[in-house]
């Protein structure tokens, strides 16, 4: 008998309640029933996105919601700023080379965050810049970008500023209104707890008034149609009913926590994470870490993705490896949404199992002691 | 206590141990162990499809295979012919024009089949038509659409068949690659007995070769990054993994099932659904009619909305009412997938009450009978 157990960042865990809820019979979409929950989980999003806003509910993957901010924002020939500090980076301008877009992309050595005065500079030289696209949190690396200085650049300008909040928005605070970000996307099956298939994005009254100038062809992804129709509490394609019933249940856990609950939670267990990885010798790959995932460079000689494969195989835990992360070896660890103090203490244990299989020298033990100190600091 | 039931031409029921697989903990999809999962689904996909040709799962909705269909085939500016026989002919004609291509509509009075001969005219008179945009079966008005005949037309051309056999496929015969059909779109949550949230498409080589002079700008749905990506046994983007994993599980049904009964099961409870309507004065509405959902005029003096709220609120049994169809007062019975006779017999059964209620005049049971009939011609 396996006990298996996923600390990836995405697909996460998802609460066992929550999968069950989803097994119920189905219902019919467009019911009464159907539409009060779905104006329902909308409302409740924009609590979640601190926003006054429409958040729209997609059918898709979060690069399906990433997809929406572009085609709905951005015209051929638009002068974009494109921040690219990892593999979620690099999308953005491939999506400029896709629809034509000309992107100035600020190429962030992968690790590290971008480098606010940079922005600021091009945004001084250059008042044709239409948006800036940002990831919140790096998945690929792990870093995470300060959201909030970058936005007090753009808030005042015509510049609209579109945030990747995939693996931060339910993790690290993020004010899409009182920070003045005009777009913000994430996905379901992150912090949300839910299994992947729903995009969301919202935008800002400035990001709407833009969009209303963008020709660029769409019919799936059109922002517009999906705001008519959530004005009458419905989608305009049939939804994944499913996974709007199980997003309920998650934002209701959500708030029963409370946001603030809930941050400082992931600060903790990331916080152990880290000391964890620390103490057995393995440096942080972020220099401003996220607190949804964990990178860390794998001890000299040792491979991360062996450390990777001897935890899933032999250990049945699942971490992830490097995405594509050039002259680094890391291993990365998540911590997003369902995940407790027990959760990490199981990780670093059987992190510490596969390092000793693979030659690593080290007491066992030494990251558990680390992490639970820091734990324990978390219930007080 | 209420025993609720949907019987509404999409979502449809979903079989409870397949709901129940699929609230399984999750696992990674970036595995060994998901990748072979995901490559069998695609393998078996062909023989649902009656294809050698691959076979992508899209993480969206029916609406977005669809869209991948048009923005991997058609160029702006290209001429096509959309066949408009009800709500959903009428999005590809919407497609055309968000993607600027010269759609010549034909419009098809809602209820009927289009006439082949028309089709066959046009491509007559204009060589430079690109493709045929068509449904096999017409949610809206309960419809089928000759493919077999239109196919034959256009297979020995350079023009395309496009077909959304959304509501057919894994109802009637659909031999893509026999009868020479170009692209087959297709979605969860119809015969395939799951919830929304996958779009499923496959192109005939003709297709393919056709695909590479496609310059419409995509992302999401390029279907050259799934092809690709599929050939490693794994997905552009993070797929809906659960929905996957339920999907699989179908395809063994069907083909434990056997196909051929699967088809003949879907026209026994189609045949056995049209008796009962007319045993009660309700005339069918389509000429002719697809065994995936039976949409029969509500009687002299009783409103259709009604018959469809009087079912749904006061006995729990949810149909589906009109889709906007035009100079006719319809309600519209869904049997696609997991259904089988008893599940026609409590349908008819609640339809008479509903009818009761509304001052219908006929005789208790009366179709029931005829519906019984029917159903148990079946079981010889």
């Amino acid at each position: 008998m396996y006990k298996e157990f996923l600390v990836s960042p995405g697909p996460t865990c998802v609460p066992p309640d929550t999968l069950l809820l989803m097994a119920n019979p189905l219902y019919h979409h467009r019911t009464e029933r159907f539409d009060e929950l779905f104006y329902q989980t909308s409302e409740k999003l924009k609590k979640l996105f601190k926003t006054k806003e429409d958040v729209y509910i997609l059918t898709s993957s979060g690069t399906g919601a990433m997809e929406a901010s572009f085609v709905n924002l951005i015209n051929k020939n638009d002068k974009i700023i494109t921040i690219n500090a990892g593999k979620f980076g690099e999308r953005w301008t491939d999506f400029a080379k896709r629809y034509g877009a000309i992107a100035d992309e600020i190429e962030v050595e992968w690790g590290k965050s971008v480098d606010i005065s940079i922005i600021q500079e091009k945004l001084k030289n250059d008042k044709d810049i239409k948006a800036v696209f940002v990831q919140h949190s790096e998945t690929s690396t792990g870093a995470l970008h300060d959201i909030k200085s970058i936005a007090s650049i753009t808030k005042n300008t015509d510049t609209l500023l579109i945030v990747d909040a995939i693996t931060s928005l339910g993790v690290h605070p993020l004010e899409m209104d009182e920070w003045g970000i005009d777009c913000v996307v994430s996905g379901s099956q992150k912090a949300l707890m839910l299994p992947p298939g729903l995009g969301l994005i919202s935008l800002s009254k400035k990001a709407y008034e833009a969009s209303k100038n963008v020709t660029t062809a769409k019919f799936y992804f059109d922002l517009e149609s999906a705001r008519k129709n959530l004005a009458k509490k419905t989608t305009t394609f049939t939804p994944a009913t499913t996974l709007i019933i199980g997003l309920n249940d998650i934002l209701d856990k959500l708030f029963n926590e409370g946001l603030e609950n809930v941050y400082a939670r992931h600060e903790n267990i990331a916080l152990a994470t880290r000391s964890g990885c620390d103490a057995l010798g393995m440096k942080l790959f972020a220099e401003n870490p996220s607190n949804g995932v964990t990178s860390a460079l794998a001890p000299k000689g040792i491979e991360g993705k062996k450390i990777k494969s001897t935890m899933e195989k032999k250990y049945k835990i699942s971490i992830a490896g490097s995405q594509d992360v050039p002259k680094a070896d890391i291993i990365r660890i998540g911590h997003i949404g369902y995940y407790d103090k027990s959760d990490i203490v199981v990780t670093l244990s059987a992190l510490e199992f596969a390092l000793k299989d693979l030659g690593h020298e080290f007491e066992f033990g030494v990251s558990l002691i680390e992490a639970q100190k820091v734990l324990y600091k978390g219930t007080k």
